[in-house]
């Protein structure tokens, strides 16, 4: 069965097809979000602090971390202020992060400081991202979001995606990399502008669990781009996903109706055991209203900043490789 | 390609792979409603009128008509209990009918007065229902709704429950009744009761459509009984089973969170062409809000008296066989 691990200084994630279905809270990102990018620039973090709060809240399982703020040199401030993000947030909250970057420099840096094994996010078919990234996901023993696309962009055919998918894992492999540890994007496009988009990824879900044995995420909101009511798309495709095999999401977890569709599926999918989740959840559930936000794994302020006893962490899987 | 066509008097319908999710309304039921029970019994017809146009406002794509008031002789009483209710839906909505009784007389009495191409609900795998049902399912040429069990009762083992499927079919076959022609109902447990109730029916759906290549229905909401918050295990539900294959369900429309599932996965299964019904739905969706009713297919009452054209209707079919 295959089993990635991600893990924060205290707590340890399994990532798998017997597993809860793994929410990435995909809000601390400044792309697309002009406010929130001029705030990190002024070094202003009081949005990030909200956003890494509500998000577990909500009922994250991980959280994204993305500085990108589109400045003129990324490459040479970026690794900086990912840096800071990722310590605001790992101060804050006690879940695995993903170190989201399209600037290597940035991911190393942010590999450096993150405690417990992130997921770092992302490397392409590119050959110069897969020998830029595929050395330091070696190097700091952490697992990889592979996204199927390459030189040539991003191919309407599922076969050449699935492809792509399999270079990325074999290339992985030749780097020492195990296979579980690269959980791959097949990419899900707007159903609104491709009305095969929907079947393109269950067949290439079914496709990457059955034959590559992978993990897989998403950008998940894409699919409903252009659409109105788009989290009613949502809350239809998560069910969807899951069921075709799945196992993790970049979504918006301060969305009810989607997590309310994750937590649905994994009953459903069996691994929300005796429903025990469902129930806690939604047992004084009134129509119409909204669940109750779950108990929050916030980290103490003194316990952020002298940091938690570390298990499975990256120093000690490094002293063994 | 499996297509399974049902008909009112002037309106066809196809259930089938390619096809948006069959919807079969399941309120015309005094099954464990005393009430309607009750009024049905005293002749009083005024819900039964209400359950009729506001399930094919909401959506239903047909209705199923069920008279089992639990009367002391049903097999004296319900056939024409059912052929007047049966005649009052048809007058007044224009969606095909699905005939539900467990009393064979009151099936071959609604089979005689029933426009269009009405479905039989049900047969089992029982040696009596089967030689009882089957005939009438031949010489009306019409198609039927198989449950998945017999005389051993519902086994846990969803192989056993495959193998009476395929039984069913084949004797069907015997027959002269088409596979197309059979709808198989996997039978669906509650999940609260049985962790592996959903991963079941998934699997029971893969080897229905992809080995017996037959159309599937299910009694949906089963699936959440005695867990709180129903509607969101079956909006959870829905897109999962489209996903794995089912083409239609018995299910209550008039549920909006229910409703939402189906048409969303209608757009991610690519049978919404161009996200049209999406569109037109939720186009002017505010949160918290419920899409409008579409517009129904009420019949003038001129119309329903005197009857509309017939469009391969039963008749037409029976001189051809």
């Amino acid at each position: 069965m295959t089993r990635t691990i991600v893990a924060s200084a205290t707590r340890e994630i399994v990532i798998g097809f017997d597993q809860p279905f793994c929410v990435i809270g995909e809000r601390i990102n400044p792309t697309g979000r002009k406010k929130l990018a001029a705030e990190m620039v002024e070094g202003n973090f009081d949005t990030v602090r909200k956003d890494a709060i509500e998000q577990v809240q909500a009922g994250a399982t991980m959280l994204d971390v993305n500085a990108g703020v589109t400045a003129v040199d990324p490459n040479a401030t970026e690794p900086a202020l990912l840096v800071q993000t990722l310590e605001i947030v790992q101060g804050l909250v006690d879940v695995p992060l993903s170190i989201d970057s399209s600037v290597t420099a940035a991911i190393e840096a942010g590999l450096k400081v993150a405690r417990g094994r992130p997921l770092v996010n992302s490397v392409t078919g590119e050959e110069e991202k897969l020998e830029a990234i595929l050395p330091l996901v070696k190097k700091y023993d952490v697992p990889v979001v592979a996204i199927s696309n390459d030189e040539t962009g991003i191919s309407m055919d599922p076969d050449v995606r699935f492809a792509v998918a399999k270079k990325i894992v074999e290339r992985a492999m030749d780097h020492g990399i195990k296979p579980e540890d690269v959980v791959v994007d097949p990419l899900v496009m707007p159903i609104g502008a491709l009305g095969d988009a929907g079947r393109q990824v269950f067949q290439l879900l079914y496709r990457l669990r059955n034959e590559l044995k992978v993990n897989t995420t998403c950008g998940l909101s894409n699919i409903s781009f252009g659409l109105p009511h788009r989290h009613g798309i949502n809350a239809a495709f998560i069910p969807m996903v899951i069921g075709a095999g799945m196992t993790s999401a970049i979504m918006n977890p301060c969305r009810p109706q989607e997590m309310e569709a994750v937590r649905g599926a994994n009953v459903l999918n069996g691994t929300d055991r005796d429903c025990m989740t469902w129930i806690k959840t939604y047992k004084d559930y009134k129509p119409g209203e909204h669940a109750a936000p779950a108990p929050v794994a916030v980290n103490a302020p003194g316990e952020a900043s002298t940091g938690g006893r570390r298990r499975g962490g990256r120093e000690a899987r490094m002293a063994r490789g």
